[in-house]
C-alpha cells in the first residue's frame, strides 16, 4: 500500500489497516522529511520516499491523502511515469468530489481503477504524529462511484473503510458536494462571517468580545480551521457553496424581517421549527449534543 | 432577600449568597408550585409565595429573575402595592437592558433603588432543581447604571455578584445591548438560519444531515435554545439585533463575492483574519477552546 500524504488522515488509515492486519508493507510519500521520519518511528509507515512515482511502484492499493488541489496533478504525474501496477486500486480522501473524480478518471492509465472516497472525520490536529488507528471509528465515509467505476474496486474500497470502523454511504459526486456544502462548507462560511462581523463592530467598541459566552465560542470554533484548506474547498466546490450561501442569506433575511416587524409569534414559530430540525439531527446521530 | 423567579439564575444566586453567608432569609416567588416546593426542599429558598408584593415585604434586596418581558409589569405591580421597604435595592438578571432600565426607574417609588445587572452565565438546564451555587463563578456580570443610579446601591450590587464569583463590568444600557447583540443574539440568529437553510435543502435531498460532522453540531447547538426566550430577546433588543444582522449579511456577501470570483488569495486572507480574531477571543478568555 502507498499512502501519498502522511498526515492525520493518511497516517490514521495506515495505522488502522495495519492494526487489523489488512496490509503488509506501507510506503509513505510526502514532502517534509521530519514528518516522514516521525511516521516511520511511530510505525505509521514502513518505508518512505519523496517521489510519488517511486512510492506507488508495486503497490496494489494507493491512498491519495494530499490537499485537494494537489491530487489531480499528482495522479497525472504518477500516470505519466507509468508507475502504476496493472489492476491497482486508487482512492482519495478529498473533501470535494466533482473536481476530482472525473479528472482523475481521465488521466489514469487503463488497468488502474479509481474510487472516490470522502471519510468524514477529522480533528484539529495535523501531521503523522497525530495519526491514530481509531480516527475513523463510527464515522461516515462517502463513496462516489460513476458509471466508469469498477464494481470490484468499489467493493474493496468500501470494505477497506469498514475495516477501520466507518459506515459507508454511496452518492454520486455532485450530490456529495452539494450535501457537504450545506452541512460542512456553509457552516464554516457562516462562522467566518460571524467573526468578521464581530471584529468589525469591535473596532468601534472593544468590549463586546469580553462578554462572548459559550454560544459564541461554540459557533466560531470552526473559524479557527486552516485558511489554506478552506481556500481550496471554496475554489473546488464553488457552485454548491454559492447555492448554500444563497439559501442561507434567504433564511437570515426571513429572520431579519420578522425582527423588524416585531412579529413575536412568527419568530417563535421559526425558532421552534429550527429547534425541532436541530434536535432531529442530534437524535439521528444518536448523541445528546 | 426576595427572589422573583426561582429558576436556574434566581436559584443559583440565592444558593451562592447563602453559601457565602451573605443573606439570611430568602423568600422565593413564582407561578409554579411544584418548582417552589422543590426550591424549598433543596434549600434554594427558605419560604415561598405566589404573590410578588408579599415576597418583597421586609426585603432589603430584591432579585428580579423572571423572563425579560415580565419584569417591567412585575415592578409596576409591586410598586403599586406599596410593598417595597424604604432603601430597598432591586436588581434584575435580564439579558437586555435598554428595554428594562429606564421603564423600571420610572415606575419605582422614591426610596427604592434599582441597578440593572446581566450575569452572562447560563446553561441548557432550567428550573430551581438545576440551580447551583457556583453557576456564576469566573463569568462576567455587566452592571448598567444610569445617571439616576444610586452609587451606594451600585457598589452593593457589584459586591453581591463578586461574592458569587463574578467579574463585574460597567456599561451603559445601550452599549450593553449592542455588545450582546453581536456576541450572543447574532450567533443565535445565525445558527437558527443555518438550521433552516439545511432543512430547506433536505426537502430535496434527505441525505446531507447524515453527513453532518462535529462543526455543524457545534455551530447549531444553540439553535436548540428556548424559542420563547429568543422571541422576547428579539422583541426587546430590536435595534441592536437588526444592526448586527446587517453587519453579518455584509460579511457573508463579501465571502460570497470572493467565492464567485474564485479569488483564492482573497479568501485565504479573509479566513486568516477571522482565525486571528477568533483566536484572540479564545486567548482573551484564557481558554484553549
Amino acid at each position: 500500500m502507498a499512502v501519498i500524504g502522511v498526515g492525520l488522515i493518511g497516517g490514521s488509515l495506515s495505522l488502522g489497516l495495519k492494526e487489523a492486519g489488512a496490509v503488509e508493507v506501507v510506503v509513505g510519500c510526502g514532502r517534509k522529511r521530519p514528518n516522514l521520519e516521525t511516521a516511520k518511528e511511530l510505525g505509521v509507515v514502513d518505508e518512505f520516499t519523496h517521489d510519488p512515482a517511486e512510492a506507488v511502484k508495486g503497490a496494489d492499493l494507493v491512498f491519495l491523502a494530499t490537499p485537494v488541489l494537489s491530487i489531480v496533478p499528482l495522479v497525472e504525474k504518477i500516470s505519466a511515469a507509468s508507475a502504476l501496477m496493472d489492476g491497482v486500486i486508487l482512492t482519495d480522501g478529498g473533501s470535494v468530489k466533482t473536481a476530482l473524480v472525473e479528472p482523475i478518471e481521465k488521466v489514469l492509465p487503463p488497468g488502474a481503477r479509481f474510487v472516490g472516497s470522502h471519510p468524514v472525520a477529522g480533528a484539529e490536529t495535523v501531521g503523522a504524529a497525530a495519526a491514530r488507528p481509531n480516527l475513523f471509528s463510527g464515522r461516515k465515509c462517502v463513496l462516489t462511484p460513476t458509471e466508469r467505476t469498477d464494481r470490484d474496486a468499489l467493493n474493496k474500497i468500501a470494505r477497506m473503510w469498514e475495516i477501520v470502523g466507518m459506515k459507508t454511504v454511496v452518492m454520486d459526486p455532485l450530490s456529495h458536494d452539494r450535501a457537504l456544502a450545506f452541512v460542512s462548507h456553509l457552516p464554516h462560511m457562516a462562522a467566518y462571517a460571524l467573526v468578521e462581523a464581530v471584529a468589525d463592530f469591535e473596532e468601534t467598541d472593544p468590549r463586546p468580545l469580553e462578554l462572548a459566552a459559550g454560544g459564541f465560542r461554540d459557533i466560531t470554533r470552526i473559524a479557527s480551521s486552516s485558511p489554506d484548506v478552506w481556500r481550496e474547498i471554496c475554489l473546488t466546490n464553488k457552485g454548491p457553496i454559492l447555492e448554500s450561501i444563497s439559501h442561507y442569506a434567504k433564511a437570515l433575511e426571513e429572520i431579519r424581517k420578522l425582527v423588524e416587524a416585531e412579529d413575536g409569534d412568527g419568530l417563535e414559530a421559526h425558532f421552534e421549527r429550527a429547534r425541532s430540525a436541530r434536535n432531529s439531527i442530534a437524535d439521528g446521530e444518536g448523541k445528546k449534543s
